[in-house]
């Protein structure tokens, strides 16, 4: 056992990848957790008052560590009115969106969750999109939190070592869901993980997480030897009994082949990987196009949401990693960790 | 060891990737054979004269196996003259490009490839953007070669079990050069070996090879952890003291980054992953436009000419994988050969 695993309690080098959008809840982080793996909430589109309750019901359904995910709020450029306007236009239901967030809000929201980590004596945090402020990072040690970065290549990785990261997840290409890239890179910020971790592994000395593409037990050996001391392991939670994955997600996810997926911008202003479908189609030609995140989230928020309702899968975002033609469908949370750990 | 290496009478499950374009010589291609593992030369752009002086020499320097890799012509749309007419006009150099070669050409070069590798029984031939025609699969096996497919997914690989080919070579998203895909896909063809391996090798029953950004040991024992019964290795041997890799190229490599690839068809016409440099930067918006290959081949050769002459690395093809950020630098076949088989 290692130490990151000791530190945690944790029997099974596993962490159950925070998938915001309501797709995980605290019944099956909770379950991920009683089984020694860590079990994650995933804060970024929650209130902090949802939060709050999840945290509390993850309390009283283990005592087992378990980690809340933060976004780290990012300093963008006002888009052009004109460019707001044709989206508006575009993107189906866009007229019942939520006013923009401002970034002070979105600071302000940040720091209420920490907060939360605080108060409730959260075991682990991480945090995606980039590098919190060291202020946040300085309290949530104090308080011994462990702190997980994301990374998606070797310099993300040096540098959140640097800042006080005491774990770094290494987002692979394969990975589905959002994008963690954070510096500016002159080729592509996705790289494999046969590539990303032993690069990665060779340039930090904390220990590293390999996420992307992992779906058995042979992906969890095969990162071990490329240098990883554990995996992160996201799409085939969605198929699990615990998971909120809708039937209709459910089921294009058992239907995909691994080419079926592809980087987009378009649901919410950042590259995440998902199941090509009808709104990526269309709007494929705009993907240079799109507002900064979490603006396009904002005006596409409604549509995901009709299309939930109405069961559509061409409008929702079917987040995917490269892996998901070789799910088994269903299964629960003690039977795919067992299944990953098995030696 | 595994069937397949008996087959070839090999002591290492390590191919040397077929680069094309002067990279390698029969004295890489054989020390590799000498080492016990598979030595390739890459006739995609030789003339069926050169191919048959390097299977002479490769004779000469060896015993042991080698392969021939071969490029299988594609159909391809004509493209309208007024896109010819802005390229020629807007890569440097093109005035003095070779006429395009017609369809037929292609296949003429093919079949007098096919036929040099049956008159000097070449004890295995691999095949890159295809399946070759039933009748020259035919002949091949008729006269005991090995045949390798390259494929880019599950699916291009099962085809591939179906026509024939003894093994599959899987060709991951990290990998440098050429992507081989040739089946129409939704999502991207681009797979990392982390994803494509194991679904790759419990769809087909021929032993598979991963190839890409396998630059060390870990990467070998992974990708044996994850299914494959070898490795395909590329971008490392360029480094090796034995590659016609040029200075300005190797100091390129040496401090390229995992970040500084991408995919780009702007030099041929197909994707392949190469360094960032000035020509893609400065064409990237033109990245859509580009004329099929082999025809933007074609028009590129003279400014890469120029470029290699002038040690300008702006404006040659710098083919890399992903794991180009973990090279160590100059050493020699053998010792690449050992350190990617010490166990």
């Amino acid at each position: 056992m290692t130490q990151w695993m000791k530190a945690l309690s944790l029997s099974k080098p596993v962490i159950q990848a925070p998938m915001a959008g309501g797709l995980v809840t605290p019944r099956l982080a909770a379950a991920v957790s009683n089984e020694g793996a860590l079990g994650s909430l995933a804060s970024g589109y929650l209130s902090p008052g949802t939060l709050e309750k999840q945290i509390i019901e993850m309390q009283e359904l283990t005592s087992s560590a378990f980690q809340v995910n933060v976004f780290v709020p990012e300093k963008r450029k006002t888009p052009d009115d004109k460019t707001v306007h044709t989206w508006k236009k575009n993107i189906p239901f866009a007229e019942q969106a939520a006013a923009f967030p401002l970034e002070e809000e979105e600071w302000e929201d940040f720091h209420q969750k920490i907060n939360l980590i605080l108060t409730y004596n959260v075991r682990a945090c991480s945090f995606t999109f980039g590098i919190p402020p060291d202020e946040s990072i300085h309290l949530l040690k104090k308080n011994g939190c462990c702190l997980i970065g994301t990374a998606t290549s070797p310099q993300e990785a040096v540098l959140l070592e640097e800042r006080g990261m005491d774990i770094i997840v290494l987002q692979g290409s394969e990975a589905g869901g959002h994008r963690g890239s954070f510096l500016p890179v002159s080729g592509e910020s996705s790289i494999g993980l046969m590539s990303l971790i032993p690069q990665a592994a060779d340039a930090v000395s904390v220990p590293v997480i390999a996420a992307g593409g992992i779906a058995d037990r042979r992906g969890v050996q095969a990162a071990h030897f490329l240098g990883a001391q554990g995996v992160q392991v996201g799409t085939p939670f969605l198929m699990c009994e615990e998971s909120e994955a809708s039937e209709t997600y459910r089921q294009e996810l058992k239907e995909a082949h691994g080419t079926d997926t592809r980087l987009t911008a378009l649901f919410s202003g950042k590259p995440a990987r998902g199941i090509v479908n009808q709104w990526m189609k269309e709007q494929q030609a705009e993907e240079a196009n799109t507002l900064p995140y979490p603006l396009q989230n904002t005006l596409t928020k409604p549509m995901r949401k009709h299309a939930a309702a109405a069961k559509d899968s061409g409008h929702m975002s079917l987040w995917a990693g490269q892996s998901v033609g070789m799910l088994n469908g269903p299964a629960d949370v003690k039977t795919l960790i067992a299944e990953l750990c098995q030696s």
